[in-house]
């Protein structure tokens, strides 16, 4: 693909940058978020995505929670040599400030795939597409195109279709005997907390940020107490659930609180919450794959929603982050000195 | 002063909203305050503001923290029927960024002064005036012009001058013995703390802003150490250097740390800093005279540097407030149970 090609493929400025009214913004001033695009599931059926490995490219950015989760669950299980990663720059392209760029990558482009923008290999794989190019987005790279950016699920088609290439000894986390308590969490946890701070940040109204606002602290209320007894969500051993809050609990203090106005407490604040993030950021798979510097830069320099083109940025010098890495006294919470369930399909 | 002349003394949209390079911005992007224009010292000399009861008028804001300390120390004092007080609205008017407006009052203006904007009594005492018309300001009312502006000395005199108006038994806020000291850490809370915040919130560029960050921070931690043996700055007993801190700290956790990115640590993580705040918030003269609504809603609502028109404001929830009134414990740095060294003037 020529540069010139690249050009004219990308999201225009005029069609990608939101305008008075956003996209994503309901009448009543609250974020809705967009559905996705690519959503055929991986697995054996005929109309399923076939799981091979060295054919899929995983696109993601560190700033964001939802290709964080992907990222940390791909690790965890061993999936590095499996499925390729390529990542974007947190700070969004000045051309358009709804997609992703390259700039981290030699010459600005994947080496993979050899675009510059995420949108581009939306565009090429659906000419009409006009929403934001998110990530994570599974791309196959034989064929060149996006084949799926389910945020919601690509966690548990990794942990459950992909099982064939997971590590040795690879943990379990999907569970069967779990799986209808877990979705139900999940499902609780994205409304509230996942997206419930971008609620809380892309409001365009009082009412409806309150709302988001008092729906994710009666939330996190509920989870400080339920990690009172229980070291990880499900006990003894990290489950998807844990995989998910981490996400949105790890960007909290540095971004949300500020930026997203979530400004109640700081996680740091709740001594469960906080003990149960550090003790999971201190766990492979988690502190290793989060970029604080990548999600401060993002969340304070470079948002989608309402952006103001002249004003000077700043970035924020707090807080403190060698705080992650202090002892957590979360061991005494469990009985096996094993954070993780082994999978007993290995 | 009819509708229309209150409007053409007000200083223009044009003159008073900052350009792209506001007024008190240096070359290396760092905020420098504005000098005080009316300077005059209360006293007894030929050429001092003479000390009259029922002559002057003081005029705040209950979001500025300048104000906030006369206003302090006026109630402390007694002072509260020789000198009158008219109020400002926290938000700005929508005519120009950096004005004051009278509208809390019925009909929108001061009802002794008559005026409108705070503009207007600047440009009565002085038509060339092309600052900020800042609070607090003494009005000599017999006159109608402004006679001191002297954010920094104004609590000074109000203590010394102003002594054969205090109430009985009023407390001795500047002790001869201690004022050198006294001076000396005033300018330097002045420097880290009270302006240290705004130097912080209004830098134009990311050297400037880290520089005022560690300044405030390294400043708080020495406070912290101070405060850790002594229930007030200088021991047992309030004293105006206390009035100058808790202005700010009152202020931090509810406004800076979002909103002028002061976030390495909130106030209630400093043990004997919020010991120390919840203690005078908890003293006649200083709680009752915090109004947190105003000052959310000036800092998150209305700001002068910097202002951005057609972006939708969210007031943010948090934090809680109710815990301003928790036990603070430190009556027990104390050997006297009165946190007031009385006057022995009286």
């Amino acid at each position: 693909m020529s540069t010139n090609n690249r050009k004219s493929a990308q999201l225009t400025s005029k069609e990608a940058t939101p305008n008075r009214k956003p996209k994503e913004i309901s009448s009543d001033g609250s974020f809705k978020r967009q559905r996705n695009r690519f959503t055929t599931p991986f697995g054996n059926g005929s109309d399923e995505l076939p799981v091979e490995a060295g054919r899929y490219r995983l696109l993601w950015s560190a700033a964001c929670p939802w290709a964080h989760r992907s990222v940390i669950v791909r690790k965890v299980l061993g999936l590095e040599d499996a499925i390729s990663l390529g990542e974007a720059s947190p700070i969004r392209p000045r051309i358009s400030r709804v997609d992703w760029e390259f700039s981290l990558d030699e010459h600005g482009v994947d080496p993979v795939l050899g675009i510059q923008y995420m949108s581009e290999i939306y565009l090429k794989t659906d000419p009409e597409y006009s929403g934001r190019p998110t990530v994570p987005v599974m791309v196959d790279v034989k064929k060149g195109v996006a084949v799926n950016n389910d945020y919601f699920k690509l966690t548990n088609y990794l942990e459950t279709a992909w099982a064939p290439f997971h590590k040795e000894g690879a943990p379990d986390l999907y569970p069967e005997e779990l799986r209808s308590e877990i979705d139900i969490l999940n499902d609780t946890i994205f409304h509230d907390v996942n997206n419930g701070v971008y609620k809380c940040g892309f409001a365009q109204s009082q009412d409806s940020y309150e709302e988001a606002f008092e729906n994710l602290f009666a939330r996190l209320d509920e989870l400080e107490v339920r990690l009172s007894k229980k070291r990880f969500l499900f006990g003894d051993f990290i489950t998807d659930s844990d995989v998910r809050l981490y996400s949105t609990l790890v960007r909290f203090d540095v971004a949300y609180y500020n930026g997203f106005n979530t400004n109640r407490n700081l996680i740091r604040e709740f001594p469960n919450l906080w003990g149960y993030l550090r003790d999971l950021y201190q766990t492979p798979g988690f502190g290793d794959t989060t970029n604080f510097d990548a999600i401060k830069r993002h969340y304070h320099l470079s948002i989608t929603i309402n952006p103001d083109k002249n004003e000077v940025k700043i970035l924020p010098k707090g807080p403190e982050l060698a705080v992650f890495n202090s002892p957590h006294g979360r061991e005494k919470l469990s009985e096996t000195d094993d954070k993780f369930k082994i999978n007993r399909k290995n």
